[in-house]
């Protein structure tokens, strides 16, 4: 079941593609942002019930928030936001990094905030490029830890779903770290190839035109806006410096490869590169009818963050999840639907593994 | 006027699309290929008058001579079909790397080899993925020097022009250090970013399915065949080293900028990364109407080059070109047909300061 009412703070690319694809799937819209111009394109649209500048406004009677500001705004928007919106809401965010802006949303709103990451985006920005159909087909991260209400995490993950997004559950770590090497270190090695590019040209300066398509989607990212990406690397910061340092080594080696001739190495290390593009970064698809998985677990929540990522190292996807409590006995049962009996033969192994009590169930 | 007869030799992308185009233009096509099922293709499209194994026979009767072998193999492609071409056919190649290539083709076919790259591919390969439009509206390099024949560099040129190719006349260094960095460069640069996402992956590798937009623009061409680039780059190695020196010099800037947090410098350094790709790396356009330059020259190959290599670093481009021999008198005349009088000004300004002799004239 999709929320009826969802506030969205922030209607940039991300923000303004999910209101639109919410108010596509029925939800009722709430929007603020502090840019009037942004205001009138939302409300032009005719997507919103309300369009307003205070996010404190616009979250009152929702039953899910979407916090999509830029990534250092976005702890002093959940400040603003937890003494404003209902005690029941899920509160949830689209920012690129995550470990900073979790720490900070379970401070102001404890468990009922989920941190969030669509894996979709360009180099466009603003409301104008927003679309319904964005999120479809993409990877939407989300992070639930130890402090994580269930029910929370399941709304969240409900509707992005809803959206067309195939959720991911990641501990906030994990997604900074490979963030850094899938998103972030791309977008600055996009500038550093155009850098290299403009310090070779000198006096041939015109002849940069004679880039070709390799050049171009190479370095493409790089005509994103740099106040958003300086942003994100700070919060991302030591993930970033540590993946630079590693891009920088790998650079090295190539250089020496080609400075001693080693052309049989230079070409397995191409081999191997290409391989890896050509079959490891496919976007995940279901493998398979749906299966469902029963654990009985203590009633805590550090148990959803501890069954995701194991999902998450396997590479199983948790195609929907529910809990049934059990209060007066202290535990609980959790119920998970994966796709394919490979993918829950793996993950019921792995749960075995970690203790706890695993049985296959029916679908619902 | 095209040439009546083309051979080419090598039908893979970029010698089959040049087959495909040559033979939409209505020129008599003649293919030679090592490889029997690729000659099964090329027989199968229709396109070619004769196939075989063998360059010598393909190039016989041909006004003009294509060689795209795989980088590696040209020279020795280039002295084997010297003997067998007729003594006034033009002679190209396609290589993406071409002081070397230059020199062996002078080597073995003296002023009627013209050295080229068409600045188009893809990460496709073979005679499948060659279409007749591919060179449409892309660069076409041609690397004239003081050994190349005016009427060869002429009939190369006119023949590129009607495959819908620009034509861009460089000298061969300034053209592998320009590639260097424009195309060999991201080349290597994305199977490093490809090498750091897998080596950080390690137990998370499933993960690498998160890879979003960003990341598979950057790392397109990692997909290409590791064999035809290592070739490339063996061939292009001088530059390619300061090149990979380079990115590793900005690499390193940019982890200091972010293990010092220096955000400012940060945003700079982005925001001038981001200019340059959106204005600068645009691909030429005609700027105004045909104007012609009439050069009175000596008659010596060497001017050419010069007069090239002057446009080329002024960012005029050169639309059409000829010579008007008067060996009597030891000079002659060169006529030129460049877009519009900033360019037609530029151009004179520059060659009237290298001591040539230069009037505007009627477009022929």
């Amino acid at each position: 079941m999709s929320p009826r009412s969802v506030a969205v703070v922030g209607a940039g690319l991300i923000g303004g593609s999910v209101a639109r694809a919410a108010a596509e799937i029925g939800a009722q819209v709430t929007v603020a942002d502090p840019d009037p111009a942004v205001r009138d394109k939302v409300a032009a649209a005719g997507i919103a019930a309300a369009v307003g500048a205070d996010p404190r406004e616009a979250v009152a009677g929702a039953d899910l928030v979407v916090v999509a500001a830029p990534v250092p705004e976005v702890p002093a928007v959940l400040e603003a936001v937890a003494g404003a919106c209902r005690a029941d809401a899920a509160v949830t965010d689209v920012g690129s990094a995550k470990a900073e802006i979790v720490a900070a949303g379970q401070a102001a709103l404890g468990g009922s905030f989920v941190g969030g990451h669509p894996m979709a985006g360009s180099e466009r920005h603003g409301f104008g490029a927003a679309r319904a159909d964005l999120f479809r087909d993409a990877s939407w991260v989300l992070t639930p830890t130890e402090a994580t209400a269930v029910e929370a995490y399941a709304a969240v993950r409900r509707f992005v779903t809803s959206l067309g997004a195939r959720p991911v559950a990641l501990h906030p770590d994990v997604h900074d770290e490979i963030v850094a090497r899938l998103s972030h270190l791309p977008q600055l090695a996009a500038a550093a190839l155009v850098s290299v590019a403009l310090d070779g040209a000198q006096e041939q300066e015109a002849l940069l035109a004679l880039a070709a398509g390799g050049f171009r989607d190479a370095t493409r990212v790089a005509a994103s806006r740099p106040d958003l990406w300086v942003g994100i690397v700070r919060f991302n910061r030591h993930a970033v410096v540590d993946a630079l340092a590693q891009l920088g080594h790998e650079v090295d080696g190539l250089r020496r490869l080609v400075e001693r001739e080693r052309w049989d190495d230079l070409a397995g290390y191409l081999e191997r590169a290409r391989a890896a593009r050509l079959e490891r970064f496919a976007k995940p698809v279901a493998a398979g009818p749906p299966v469902a998985l029963e654990l009985v677990i203590p009633d805590r929540p550090g148990v959803l963050a501890q069954v995701t990522t194991a999902a998450g190292r396997l590479g199983v996807n948790i195609e929907d999840l529910r809990i049934v409590h059990a209060p007066e006995l202290h535990r609980g049962r959790l119920d998970l639907v994966v796709s394919g009996d490979a993918a829950a033969d793996a993950l019921q192994a792995a749960l075995e593994g970690l203790g706890y009590e695993v049985s296959v169930g029916e679908p619902w």
